[in-house]
């Protein structure tokens, strides 16, 4: 459970908040969007909105590249020793703010200031520095490229060919990525004005991060802003201090808060727990009640019914006694129902985006290509963004402002392709170029997919799709290599699909920051260019300095290698491999999902509203119940809070979420370091059955 | 410690609560009270404040009569099985409360309701219940009574002769009890008006209790009032329902939050814990800020200072190995120590209690004794007894309109010594006439000390005193006798001093809802004896029902008689069986008592305000620090309220302070029940050092 929470939420990016009444309704998608009791950009009024070139600064680029180095350090070392990784995006955002920080308030007061420092460069900086550590994450240097070595290899009785084994080596390293993560920029770029402004998407942690940068640039003057901002500061350091707190307990997973049985021991082992995260809590206040709620529906009909009626074919469905991350058991059902729902849920929207989209598309390529500009805005899809307040008025007014062209988008995609195609195959003799043709192909609409589902639920799933990649690339490929073309699918399809998700989260926050998304994306190029090299380079210090990497049992075991290779060599077997039903099932979901969709978009939008959403509903089947639980929470506080003072809970609500967000994601920096230092937490808390607890009292006593 | 403080606790009477300003601030006793900002005597202006003899009525005495038997019998089997007996007062009220008000709301549908449900009565009823099943545990049927018997006998090597021995029987339990039971009440009646009035004690539990009560039965129309009781409500709701959901984890006592280390291992181990107790934290926010301080102080001193340098002492100062609550070791600096700080506090007081009040007892004494009223208010110490807001006025004017007159309390006491000092010794032969003689001179002084203390703090003692006796009257006897004399004399003690804080715990509930002492007073006298015959008759029916009581690893094992008898077995071997410098210690503890005491009365109002109250400063100890944590986050949180918003912390605060109190308060109720029912939480939340637990994870996996 850890496992795939800390790594799919390392992509996930708790980053940080705010989330007017607007966004909070609009997600489901037809109502009228409220008014705003409060205008961010009223407050921000009269400062001016500096220019697309204004906002990519040389110091922002040179802390963003300090930064990087200081987060992929801390990111490689918890990926090589436990594989469980905080979000580090909060601390990112703030560590910028207060370099840049001093640096210019240094530089105003000997009057050599030219430039003030702005929201948008803060969010500039955020950007560049989460695009360059993440690929420390995505780059796999724990999961699929040392699944690729021979270490990994060895720790299994199956496929040790040299086939089936590829060494790390900085060269090829840095090539590969190069290769594979510019693409997840250009595959939605393209789409940012339909999943920000159309669909109005919330993006929980990019809306917080944008609610925060806001909240530090905020002029003086506004009486309600500040009041915000000190409401904000109040529940940041609650959750910070409520981390910093939880920590002291927590001396192994199993441990503390994160393993409380709220609801009982047979509920706790099958997921149903409040974990006292005030991220959740921050988020759930963020999302939509019918996102949560949907998380909630999924939860029960995955985590309360089908898995423990599955869980009693055991010996019969599949093999007693595996373990429990087995593909082949009950394991098996989770990933793969829960991608056939998403891909549903996914699938449907991007043909109906596309169904919409593609005839003006086809008018605007007839009428030749234009590349100064190709406003978004004049597709066919208008009726849905109304922008009534002035902060969605002047957001749009900017978010628009700035074009990057769809054709340099498709171009630089195809381009990209082109060259991955032809190069990568080079680099892994079993990748024949047309399965990358195939991931190339397919990519987009799986980062649609979860691009989408994050912007929902801010969970982003990347890993969840490189294992289907591994999986699907291993079974065409077959028992000669199949295992090495698995893992390197895995890796181009995680790092298209975890960039394209963070690229949309940064396009909210700068959407809410009126930074330009010319200079955002400009950004998150410059952010990755420079991942792809310090990444590489950091995994080399370690691979080079500590001998005992990804062996069982050393200082660095880097358990998910193994994971994976294993994962590949599963897929090797073929669909054939999976455990009994699972195909049918996924069928079934596959439809419901589609279905489920129709229902929404054709029922009377009376109906409509209470009809879940398959794609939220998906998060839960694979993750566990424990943190919808969580965002539940955060649901009936904000229902309580306002069924007593409406106003009060508009204004102050997501100032509260983002407070909670951030302060915990915040304290996810001096834990790592905490961690990186040895310094482990002092007690462990944890619940003991009645019985279990009187047989340690008597070894203890012993 | 738990063993203490369930004990202790159950006759220091968490009950319920108000606390109006003026009391907060009166206790330091010099400054003027505030004016209070909501009275809620206006609110009960226009209802009657029935006689004394109306109050009195017969449905409530049937009422109690039930009630009694209910508590006697949850009691009583707590008693004997672990020795932990919540407190059951609020239940106690609020049963009362809604049998009489669900009868009289009958009645009232008929037509035939004669007399309306008052506070007052509400009061009377709750008053006896509590007098009445308090003999359950004050009885000491599964401390001192049992340790008396051959059960506990056999289970020692010493002190086994028939002289030591007297086995339970119905009849000489019985007479005991009326012989003992009845003096703490004459004992400390005559001094109510300086303890509630005068020294404006705050009886946290008693307050509490009141609030409660007037909430029940505020007439409709107040706004504030309204508020105030929606407030209650609401923190009532939140602190049983937390109450509730803590015990899940509490499957052993070492488990749940009431282990919770929340200062870190090493400072739980010298009981250093915040215990996330609301009941506490409702306390703390009644009691007055310098209490609260002080006993953190005494608590630092103690727990943080004094008992680790001597622990270090173990060997030197005494025996190695010793058990922990062994008066030989640590316990009995600790026992002696804090008896010596109270002793000291408690003797200061009187005295200077008794030197105001001499000269005036004299001179009316001398002007014929006027049997019909002796206002005590003639006395020459009313300048400290300034009343300024409408409530302290109506409740003074109700409070000293119906004397209970001091001849009648003097007279009572020394008849029923007399009696006492004539039959005891024909129950116990080794306790001779002299050994009462002096608990009767003494025993007023240990019940003021008792009582004063308990007012302050809301902790009582009783059973502290009581083991101070059952050593110096062990110690008087000697050997031959000495065991059964000593346990007599602390049951003699243990019931003065019990009785005598739990009326004036009543009189303070009395006083703020408009109840007449008489009828109060009247009530305890009635409900004591309705205990003195159920309290026997239940423990008689346990007593030949189940033929183990009292043995070890059986279902009734009754843990305190053991202990007990041990005390008095160290008693005959007398002072020279305390550890090394345990005297000394005490003289210089006792010494310093006393001149805190006059630097207090001595200084300058400005700087007397910061000298901490040694008697406040005695009860942790004993005790251990925890409930002082728990306190001193009430006086945060008070504090910070303040800070933020002084009127509505005024107003709202006793509300959330009794709320907090009762809540947890009636969730004894069921957890009694669940107890009896021996449905036991399922959970074991707990605390291992990293160490530990990887010992105890290796454990159960195998």
């Amino acid at each position: 459970m850890d496992e795939n929470r800390a790594l799919d939420h390392e992509n996930g990016d708790e980053e940080m908040v705010e989330a007017s009444q607007i966004r909070r309704r609009a997600i489901t998608n037809n109502e009228e969007p409220g008014s705003e009791i409060i205008s961010i950009e009223r407050v921000f009024e009269q400062k001016p909105v500096p220019t697309w070139r204004e906002q990519l600064t040389v110091r922002a680029f040179v802390v963003s590249f300090f930064l990087s180095i200081l987060f992929s350090i801390i990111v490689m070392k918890l990926n090589l020793t436990t594989g469980v990784i905080p979000s580090l995006n909060v601390s990112a955002g703030l560590l910028g703010f207060f370099f840049v920080k001093t640096w210019t308030t240094a530089l105003e007061r000997t009057g050599l200031l030219r430039q003030p420092f702005t929201r948008q460069e803060n969010t500039v900086i955020q950007t560049c520095t989460v695009a360059a550590y993440d690929i420390a994450f995505s780059g796999g240097f724990a999961s699929y490229l040392l699944g690729m070595s021979e270490i990994a290899a060895n720790q299994s009785t199956e496929a040790n060919t040299p086939a089936d084994i590829k060494n790390p080596a900085l060269g090829w390293i840095i090539g590969f990525l190069f290769l594979v993560s510019f693409l997840g920029l250009f595959a939605l770029v393209a789409l940012r004005k339909i999943m920000v402004i159309d669909y109005k998407l919330i993006y929980p942690s990019g809306t917080a991060t944008a609610h925060l940068i806001n909240g530090f640039h905020t002029p003086e003057g506004s009486e309600i802003a500040k009041k915000q901002v000190k409401t904000l500061g109040k529940y940041f350091l609650f959750s910070f201090l409520w981390g910093f707190f939880k920590w002291f307990y927590t001396a192994e997973d199993s441990c503390g808060f994160q393993a409380f049985p709220t609801l009982g021991l047979k509920a706790y082992d099958n997921s149903f727990y409040f974990d006292f995260s005030t991220t959740y809590i921050g988020v759930g206040m963020i999302c939509p009640y019918i996102v949560n709620a949907s998380m909630l529906i999924g939860a029960i009909i995955s985590w309360g019914i089908m898995w423990p009626l599955i869980g009693n074919r055991e010996g019969s469905w599949y093999p007693r006694g595996l373990k429990s991350n087995d593909l082949h058991g009950l394991e098996g059902y989770k990933v793969f129902i829960a991608i056939a729902l998403i891909l549903g849920d996914g699938l449907y929207n991007f043909v109906k985006v596309v169904a919409r989209t593609l005839p003006s598309l086809i008018s605007t390529l007839r009428s030749k290509i234009n590349l100064k500009t190709l406003p978004i805005q004049d597709n066919n899809n208008t009726d849905t963004s109304i922008a009534t307040s002035y902060d969605d008025e002047q957001r749009t007014k900017y978010f628009l402002k700035d074009q990057i062209p769809k054709s340099v988008a498709i171009a630089g995609y195809i381009v990209l392709a082109i060259i991955s195609i032809i190069v990568l195959p080079h680099i892994f003799h079993p990748l024949k170029w047309y399965y990358i043709l195939v991931i190339y192909i397919t990519a987009p609409v799986l980062g649609f997919c979860n691009a989408y589902g994050a912007g929902l639920t801010d969970w982003s799933l990347a890993s969840t799709y490189g294992k289907l990649f591994i999986f699907i690339i291993g079974a065409w490929a077959g028992s000669n290599g199949g295992v090495l073309a698995g893992l390197a699918a895995c890796g181009v399809m995680m790092s298209i699909v975890t960039t394209s998700c963070d690229l949309m989260q940064d396009f909210r926050t700068g959407y809410m920051t009126l930074s330009s998304p010319k200079a955002m994306f400009i950004s998150q190029v410059i952010g990755t260019g420079m991942g792809c090299i310090i990444a590489p380079c950091v995994f080399w210090l370690f691979y080079k300095a500590f001998k005992d990497i990804g062996i069982p049992g050393s200082q660095y075991p880097a358990p998910y290698a193994i994971i994976y290779r294993n994962i590949a060599i599963l897929g090797v077997d073929g669909f054939s491999s999976l455990p009994k039903n699972c195909l049918v099932l996924c069928y079934i979901t596959f439809a419901a999902a589609v279905l489920i969709n129709l229902a929404r978009d054709l029922a009377p939008k009376k109906i409509a509203r209470f009809i879940p959403i398959p794609m939220a509903m998906a998060i839960p089947f694979y993750l566990g119940a424990y943190f919808t639980i969580d965002m539940c929470v955060g649901s009936l506080i904000l229902f309580i809070w306002e069924c007593i003072d409406k106003t009060k809970a508009k204004i102050f609500g997501p100032a509260v979420a983002s407070g909670l967000i951030c302060g915990e994601g915040l304290w996810s920096l001096p834990q790592s370091i905490l961690a990186l230092a040895k310094v482990n937490p002092p007690i462990c808390m944890r619940f003991l059955s009645r019985k279990d607890n009187s047989r340690v009292d008597t070894f203890l006593s012993t």
